[in-house]
């Protein structure tokens, strides 16, 4: 709470520290130039020089504002390159299967096996990356992102190993296309806060004032991997809010806002200058007419399809805990996993590609179209059936040229993909698996539209809504509910720029998240994080079920020749003292103080308190160690370390 | 935390606590039944009967989800008719000037008498109310709700009174108009704080179960005021975060979207069924091509605007302090606010309005438009100068008919306006201080755009550029730039249903705040805080500043006697048991646990810790005694009523 103080005085006082940091700098600058570089080293007036340049740069950069800024700034910049450079990659990859695939027209076979060993290849690459270099990398990332934030360190998952896997994996998982339909958001995310952890590294080498902490950076991190993935800034900073379990940090809002801002216009900027958009338009640019965005007696319709997509999302969670369950207690499947991933990937994805082979069940399920493709379609702002009654009318989507089959297309669509997003999940590879349920979401609302379209053919009533809203409230709706969170609603809007449809989005949203949300069902990434054994849902654990050995003490009464042989005998770095073994606690003795720094404990803790409570006034006392007693006794002390020990024990007991 | 704790559990738990919350009700409702009446008071058949009729609808209520969710509901749409209804009645008299105006066209005194008579008849009005009736009703109130949501009680500015008295006087102050030029939004949001409480006691009052913290629904109110005012549900929610001092709750997350998206729906609705708007439509409709929302190298002119906005919110903070010193330190003044508010009022509100007579000066400031009106014409997608070198086009706006006039009505506007409405800040009505800085900020993206356009004309690069959006950056900046906050941003992004823009209205807003914040200047609210001596700001001390006397306690060896003395001299409910009262703090003691009750207590502070650490424990321990120990020694205790003492002190300090 002091670091947190300081660092808002930090921004009011602004002035004056400026004022200090300036005169702090000038001698900073001044002894590092007079410093003597090392004589060993070679070309040591050009490294002078260089140095000297360096700093004057730094120098220069502090005067407008704080070397942080600078970082989160090029976080948001960085990750916005890496997000198109991701998309550029991945387009090309898939323009290369198509090209192939309409090369070999005429042959049904040797289309089927383009159709289907070339996702599989490049998930079996993935997963083979994954497995003999980073293991770690494999999944969306998010739940570990979680677990970070609460401040339990995972360093194997921000490791540059890790980033540069994880970078290549995902590149492929996209490559491999609708067929695999997986996403990119949450292994995005992941790769943010890696880079984040690097750039934090790099600003506390720069910095002559005191660093912010490195969990600050990770939450920034959070909202700019969704900003710059889809160029939302506003969903970036409400997403990573939510993924924050309990508070958020108030401090971190206007760098949230701030870096979010630089990646969202970075992003933006590079899809012009590529010639890929001629402006900074939105993502999935839609025409809905603003003059009418929907009729009050649609509000009823809007709060069917938040219903709906609340049910069906706990249908898809049941299916996608029962895949997880089995991968992790089937003996077979295990030992498959153990040893043959990158198999275990392609027969996979080979048996999905093949049952969306566009030459059988594929052709009702659009199955030729990209995810970008599916979700353009689904957005559409036309009817696909009332319309197709006009006979000049040619349907041009890849979801069938008459009414039966456009039902029938979705239909399929919906109840294949359900069991086989929830199958492709088990890709041991690294995959984001938001983007999916969207656009899953997205088909729910459209085929519910356009069935009511078709039953008001008759009565008029509700002949002139656009699929399209639904859709968009659909997806909104149907992802809320799935990873537990409202984000997505504003995510949808960003994506598609129709802000006048803020009213029926949330309201569809928050309705699926109530009914998700009415069992004690866990969220996506919950059943994950409980799958992986991720420690973050146990905090409300109470403390004394998890209280390790007690530690060295010393008396109050304790002679020099006692000090020393705990001092001796113990790596501790603070040893506490008490008043008598078993007694009371005591923050000071007269004895001691004479000879040693004695420093009165910030809080003391019950063992009744739960570990997210132990949690928050440690974060609270700044890392400060936090005793815990039991009537005066003391049963022992919670440092970071100690927390992390606790955590990584519950971990292994699940 | 455990309540925190606990609240969480019931969200994911649900499906457990609602059946257990079922057995509960069933007896509950079975007790109440039979329950006899008191035989005393008349009708006692049908009061029976509605008190049962109740009880069922409460059982069936609860069935579907918990009390607390139909209070924020109900808040949600309440406030969302309040607003509806101030809106009509505003708009009526302000109509009713105007034909007032319009009637006594042909004699110019007689105009300038209806045009400076009613705005301050109404502003005495206003004041009057305020001081004869409910003092604390004046002014904004959000430097008051940020100081209650600290966790401070200020029970005079949640009273009934003050929410009828603040409602009427609100009315006034907006019918006086665009020539006294104040807004709605805070008061709205005070109004709607109070209608919390209200809610909140009613909830409390039907719960069996534990309630949810009264804070936890001002929280909610805050969002829900903004929302129901502007039907501007996301914006409210961040506006709710950033008037949070330093943490934001995320358990009031999902409360305040539901409410919000209730209050935000019922307010477009009442629009459409009361004829305003044929659609659930956006309040300010604007028309900006989406084809085309920016130019790259536009980013530059929006930077620059921000930048300008942020400077000139400097000197409007420093005319604003200016003001506030004068009418704090001035004996005159402050002698005239004492005793005649409502002549002080009227003799401003005389002295604004003349200067802004449609027939003198008022012609170079558009003042016969309201400011629903200013905000629109400022908002056009059109430009106003280029378009009329062209000879058949008639410029409609109030701004002028010529190049010429449009700049020096601009330039006037900006100039008069920057002092006039720092003056009427000086009023002591309920008032809003957003809007009038919103518009302001329009203004000046409105100039900074036609001037490039003039310029722009010879060497056509940006002579494409829609000043519209201009406006819109600038509106958000500006006002952002004033109230240290971002949410102004996506604020202006809903008002107009504009998302494809946020990318350059975000970075004008970030910018503008970045040079507002740069010196040690305090936020407008910040301003009136310190004015109005709220103490909230102050929670950076130490606690062994503010520690009062030593109370009472109790030894470890205390006899019957001395127990009886002490509980009986003392006023307490808790008193703190030590093991000598010159020694350590004991929380248990084996001689009294066998006569009372005593709690391990939960936290122990050091004097070192500062007023915010304190509050931040105690809410944690949800309300809990947190003790202060030096060295074993207890100095003090901290209570929520202590701490409000402590705060009360520091305020008069200041």
């Amino acid at each position: 709470m002091r670091l947190l103080d300081e660092s808002r005085q930090n921004e009011s006082d602004g002035g004056s520290r400026i004022h200090e940091r300036r005169i702090q700098n000038e001698e900073t600058f001044q002894s590092w130039t007079l410093l003597p570089a090392d004589p060993q080293k070679p070309y040591r007036r050009s490294r002078g020089f260089v140095k000297g340049c360096l700093l004057k740069l730094k120098y220069c950069l502090e005067r407008v504002c704080g070397m942080e800024w600078y970082v989160y700034a090029a976080l948001g910049m960085l990750s916005a390159i890496l997000s198109f450079l991701m998309d550029l990659s991945v387009s090309k990859l898939l323009t290369a299967h198509q090209w192939l695939y309409s090369q070999l027209e005429g042959s049904s076979l040797l289309q089927f096996f383009c159709w289907t060993l070339y996702p599989a290849c490049l998930c079996a690459i993935s997963a083979s990356l994954c497995h003999n270099i980073c293991p770690f990398s494999t999944g969306s990332g998010i739940p570990e992102v979680r677990t970070m934030l609460t401040g339990i360190q995972l360093p194997h998952y921000l490791s540059l190993t890790n980033m540069f896997i994880k970078f290549l994996g995902l590149i492929c998982t996209l490559a491999a296309g609708s067929t695999i339909f997986l996403g990119k958001v949450g292994p995005f995310v992941h790769l943010c806060t890696m880079m984040a952890g690097y750039l934090s590294k790099l600003c506390s080498l720069l910095q002559a004032t005191k660093q912010k902490a490195d969990g600050d950076m990770l939450v920034v991190a959070t909202a700019v991997g969704v900003a710059s993935c889809f160029g939302a800034p506003v969903s970036g900073v409400l997403f990573s809010m939510e993924v924050m379990s309990s508070h958020f940090d108030m401090q971190n809002y206007f760098p949230c806002f701030f870096s979010v801002a630089c990646g969202a216009l970075t992003f933006r900027l590079l899809s012009v200058w590529s010639g890929d958009e001629e402006t900074l338009q939105v993502l999935f640019q839609t025409n809905f007419p603003m003059e009418l965005p929907f009729l009050p007696s649609e509000i009823l319709l809007f709060a069917l399809l938040g219903w709906l997509c609340g049910a069906v999302s706990c249908l898809y969670l049941s299916l996608h805990r029962l895949m997880l369950e089995l991968i992790t207690t089937n003996a077979g499947v295990i030992n498959i996993l153990k040893k043959q991933k990158a198999l275990y990937s392609a027969v996979v994805a080979f048996f999905l590609a093949s049952l969306t082979f566009p030459l059988s069940m594929g052709q009702h399920m659009a199955s030729k179209s990209t995810m970008k493709q599916l979700l353009t379609s689904l957005l559409e702002n036309t009817p696909w059936t009332s319309q197709s009654h006009n006979a000049s009318w040619q349907l041009e989507t890849e979801w069938g040229s008459s009414d039966y089959s456009v039902y029938l297309s979705l239909t399929v669509f919906l109840l294949m993909k359900l069991w086989m997003s929830a199958l492709a999940c088990t890709l041991p590879l690294p995959a984001g698996y938001f983007m999916p349920v969207f656009i899953y979401g997205a088909a729910m609302g459209r085929l519910l539209a356009e069935g009511i379209l078709y039953i008001s053919s008759r009565t008029q009533e509700w002949s002139s809504i656009n699929p399209g809203r639904y859709a968009l409230a659909g997806a909104a709706a149907f992802s809320g509910a799935v990873t537990h969170t409202l984000s997505p609603a504003l995510l949808a809007l960003e994506l598609t720029g129709q802000f006048g449809h803020v009213v029926p989005v949330l309201l569809a949203t928050l309705l699926a998240n109530g009914v998700a949300r009415a069992g004690s069902r866990p969220s996506f990434y919950d059943a994950v994080s409980i799958s992986k054994r991720l420690p973050h849902l146990l905090l409300s654990m109470q403390l004394e079920h998890v209280l390790g050995a007690k530690r060295v003490q010393l008396q109050k009464a304790a002679g020099p020749e006692e000090v020393r042989h705990v001092v001796n005998s113990s790596s501790e770095t603070q040893i506490p003292v008490v008043d008598s073994h078993g007694g009371l606690t005591q923050t000071l003795d007269r004895h001691l103080e004479e000879v040693c720094s004695i420093q009165p404990s910030f809080a003391l803790l019950c063992p009744h308190n739960t570990i997210q409570e132990a949690l928050s006034i440690l974060r609270l006392a700044g890392g400060q160690t936090v005793f815990v007693t039991d009537r005066g006794r003391l049963l022992g002390r919670v440092t970071w370390s100690e927390m992390k020990r606790i955590l990584e024990d519950l971990a292994k007991e699940i």
